[in-house]
C-alpha cells in the first residue's frame, strides 16, 4: 500500500509558515495584499475567488477584489491593470482566464500588461521567461507545478539524480513542471499526445507527474514498485462514488485502485496537488510583498 | 560506417532559400540589415565578426558595425541600443557577449534593452519565453540549437514520436534544444551533469544531442546502431592531428572514431553544428526584415 501524499499535510505546514511572513511583514507596517481581477459572473471563477479569499484570510492576505461587467471593454481592463500596477499597497495579482469571449482575441496582450513582480500567477511571458531560464527575479511560476514541487519538498523526496518523467507539455503543468524538476537536479523526460511508449517510458521513473487531463489513462502498466507518482490532473468520473452516496466525483488520471497498491506513493485526488495550489498562491503573494 | 550529417550541405541550401527571401525583400524596397554591437578589439569576437559579414554579403543581408571602446560605459551601450532600436533600418542585432568585465554585473540589463523583435541571438528574456512557449512572435530561439533543427529538417529526420536525448541543460543549448525537439514532437530527456545514468539513457535515443562540452565524453557506451547523434560541442584536442600537419584541433564531444562506426547518423566536429550557426542568424534577420 502507497504512501499517500496529501494536500493537506503539505498545505498545513506551508500555511503556518506563510502566517509568520505576513506577520513578519506587517512588523514592518507592510501588509501583503492580493488583488483579484475578474470580468463577469463565471460560476467557477466565483467558486475559486472564495476559496482564495478564505485561504488569505487565514494566512493574513489582504483580498482587494476588482470587478469588471462581463461586456468590459479590452481598453477598461487595460485602465484597471495599469491602475494596480501603479498601486504599492498591492503585491499580487490573480485575474480569471479565460477572460470573457470578446476579449479573448487580447488575453495575451492584456496579461502581459501587469508588472510581472505582481503576476503571482504566472500569465506574463517574461514570468514564463523566469520559469525557463531558472530565475527567480522574473516573475512567479504556475501554481500547480510549484505545489508539486512543495509536496515533493514537504515529503522530503530528493529529486537529485532521480529520473523524473512528466506527461504533458502544456504551458500552465508540464513545461514549467519539467523545468523545476530539472532545477532539482532531476533527469527530466516529458512525455505527450505524439510520444509512442508512455507507459514503458513511465515505467522507468522515479517520479512520475502526471498532467494528461485524461480519466482513467494511468493505468497499472505505467507504474512501477518505488515510484512516486504526482497526479496533477483534476477530471470528473460520472462512476465515482460521491460524498452525497450518489455517482459523480473529481478523479486524477490514475487508476487510483490499480496504480496506489503497486507504488511507493502518490497523491490523492482530490486531496492532493489541487489544495496546494492555493496556498502557492499566497506563497508567491507573500514572495512579493517581501521583495518590495 | 554512419552517414555524415555535414553542416555545409545544410548551409548551402539554407543560404539558397535566404538570398531569394534577401532579392524579394530588395525589390520591395527594404535591405535586410544586421547590426554588430562590438565592445573591444576582443579577437574571437572579431573572428566570428569577419565570418558573419562574409556570410551575410553572400546572402545579400547589410551588415552594420557599431563598435564602442573597450572602457566604454553602461550609459553608453544602453544608448547605442535605444538608437538602434529606433532605427527601421537595422532588422537584427548581434551583441557580443561577454561583455567586457566592467559592464558584467548589468550585462543582463543591456541584454534586455534590446528590442525583441531585433533579437536575432536571443539576449533578451522574453526571446527565452517565446522559445519556452513555443511561440515565433516574441523575438528568435537561440542560433546553436535552432541550427541542430535545421540539420534534422534537411536531412529530412522525422521527430514525431522518436526518443530524442539532449544532454546538457544550458540556456543557449540543452534547454531550447529541449523545446525545440518537443516542438517537433519527440519525446524529449534532458540529462546534465547530476545525472546517473547518462549512458544507458543515451542508449535508448533515437536523436541524441549532445552538448556536454567535455571532450572525449560521448564514448561508444553511450550509442547504438540506429541513432542520429549531433555533435554540438566545440572542444579543443590537442591530440588531434590538424590540417597543419602538427597536433591541436577542435574535436566535439564524441569520440568519433567510435561512435561514427556504431551510429546510423552523425555531425563531424568540424564541419557539422557550428558551420550553421552563422546561416541561422542570417535566417533570423531575414525573419525580423520580413516581420517589419
Amino acid at each position: 500500500m502507497a504512501k499517500q501524499l496529501l494536500g493537506k499535510e503539505v498545505t498545513d505546514a506551508l500555511n503556518a509558515k506563510l502566517i509568520e511572513r505576513a506577520n513578519a511583514l506587517k512588523e514592518k507596517g507592510v501588509v501583503p495584499t492580493l488583488g483579484i481581477v475578474r470580468v463577469g459572473e463565471n460560476p467557477s471563477d466565483l467558486s475559486y475567488e472564495k476559496g482564495a479569499t478564505k485561504r488569505a484570510e487565514l494566512i493574513g492576505i489582504n483580498v482587494q477584489k476588482f470587478v469588471l461587467p462581463e461586456d468590459a471593454s479590452k481598453e477598461d481592463l487595460l485602465k484597471l491593470i495599469d491602475e494596480i500596477n501603479a498601486n504599492d499597497a498591492i503585491h499580487g495579482v490573480l485575474m480569471f482566464r479565460p477572460l470573457p469571449k470578446h476579449l479573448k482575441a487580447d488575453q495575451n496582450e492584456i496579461c502581459n500588461r501587469l508588472d510581472p513582480k505582481k503576476d503571482v500567477d504566472c500569465m506574463t511571458d517574461l514570468s514564463n521567461a523566469g520559469v525557463f531560464e531558472g530565475r527567480s527575479d522574473l516573475g512567479f511560476a504556475p501554481c500547480t507545478p510549484a505545489a508539486c514541487m512543495e509536496i515533493l519538498d514537504y515529503y522530503g523526496i530528493d529529486c537529485k539524480g532521480k529520473n523524473a518523467v512528466v506527461i504533458g507539455r502544456s504551458l500552465v503543468v508540464g513545461k514549467p513542471a519539467a523545468m523545476m524538476l530539472m532545477g532539482k537536479n532531476a533527469t527530466v523526460t516529458v512525455c505527450h499526445t505524439k510520444t509512442v511508449n508512455t507507459a514503458e517510458v513511465c515505467r522507468k521513473a522515479d517520479i512520475l507527474v502526471s498532467a494528461a487531463g485524461v480519466l482513467n489513462s494511468l493505468t497499472k502498466d505505467y507504474v512501477r514498485p518505488g515510484q512516486v507518482v504526482i497526479d496533477v490532473s483534476i477530471n470528473w468520473d460520472e462512476n465515482k462514488p460521491n460524498a452525497r452516496g450518489g455517482l459523480g466525483a473529481i478523479a486524477g488520471d490514475a487508476v487510483y485502485a490499480e496504480v496506489e497498491p503497486i507504488v511507493e506513493a502518490i497523491t490523492p485526488v482530490p486531496g492532493g496537488v489541487g489544495s496546494v495550489t492555493t496556498s502557492v498562491l499566497m506563497k508567491h503573494v507573500i514572495e512579493a510583498a517581501e521583495r518590495v
